[in-house]
């Protein structure tokens, strides 16, 4: 009994320290866009600091998912919890690097004028965090239809990549003195929608949790 | 003593999985660049077939992993050999994804002539499979020194991928009617890079299993 309510208490912290894991990945991704559309070679600088502090994380979780694992020797839900935590925090790392890599872009357009104001690439990240954080709601709640949801989002943020591939295409064609920015543009474009996909990777685990079925939110 | 033995057969066996599941990823590395060189639909088609394969072994590995860890209580070395098995089969299945992407690219260009001769992006799949190979190998053999030298095949492939980076830039500039198949192909190449990242992962895994360490083979 005493042992089960131990167990329970790990579970718990376990979760909480994938809640913080993932509120820093929440908000390298925002600051990211921020140094990127500020031109803060400050602001990156943070981004890359916050980085370091989310791999850590991921070694300090995975070893407590492990340990968990072999010495208590859980059983049905609590190692599909278990197994679910594991992978959520290989997808929050891979957050983790896309945001940092958006970040040090800042530092390839330097002082260079825009080529365009950042509007859609903004919004993007807004629904990417979003998307983040309702990912983990659904982890913590173990929200099957919640977890569902992420693909709308998942959409919507596919179809402003498109968007923006095409915009930026059309502005390097128009004029080719926007190539090399232009290029760095869609490699930002392409690390969100990568985001999205990890969040959604995330609500994919969720309903393997709940349900024990395999599936695939968004194809 | 038979229960050590039985679990030392079941750690053989996951052994055995990753190398197919890893050899599955080589061959698609090889045969995207070969779709796209080819413009091969139907080569393209084989290796989006292969990925599927790619993707249930990693769920199977993986339930097999969580159950070992569940049954038998591994200690110490174990412990850290299914911990590692379970972070390759996340590698792989990332690189078998780039992979696909990369077959994809294919369809994007269609019948369109293409814009250079493929030269150094063949000759980087080539490298990246090698490092796949290698990476597993030395996870087999737990050969920390095999494990370092992933971050010399890597630097190559870093630096091709930037020579490649440069030239389609040029070319783009040079001639905007490029410009849509140019970023096809600074994202093939990106995506090699990224998969000779990843089998640095799995070198910075082997080092880690065999010694505890973690290090950053190449940064």
């Amino acid at each position: 009994m005493e042992q089960r309510y131990e167990f329970n208490k790990s579970l718990d912290t376990l979760t909480q320290e994938i809640i913080i894991m993932g509120s820093l990945v929440e908000k390298n991704i925002t600051r990211a866009i921020d140094a990127l559309a500020n031109q803060s070679l400050e602001i990156m600088k943070e981004v890359i600091e916050t980085e370091n502090t989310i791999d850590q994380m991921e070694l300090d979780i995975e070893k407590n998912c492990i340990s968990l694992l072999a010495t208590q020797q859980p059983m049905a839900k609590d190692l599909r919890k278990i197994g679910a935590a594991l992978k959520i925090i290989t997808d929050l790392e891979r957050m983790g690097d896309y945001a940092e890599n958006i970040a040090k872009v800042t530092k390839r357009i330097g002082d260079e004028e825009l080529i365009k104001p950042l509007i859609d690439i903004p919004h993007m990240a807004q629904l990417t965090q979003g998307m983040v954080h309702y990912a983990l709601d659904a982890y913590v709640k173990e929200n099957k239809e919640q977890a569902y949801q992420l693909g709308e989002n998942d959409d919507k943020v596919d179809h402003l990549h498109n968007q923006v591939f095409r915009e930026l295409l059309v502005l390097m064609m128009e004029n080719p003195s926007t190539i090399n920015q232009a290029t760095q543009l869609l490699f930002v474009s392409r690390s969100l929608e990568r985001i999205a996909d990890h969040a959604t990777n995330i609500g994919e685990r969720v309903i393997f949790l709940v349900s024990g079925e395999r599936v695939k939110i968004n194809d």
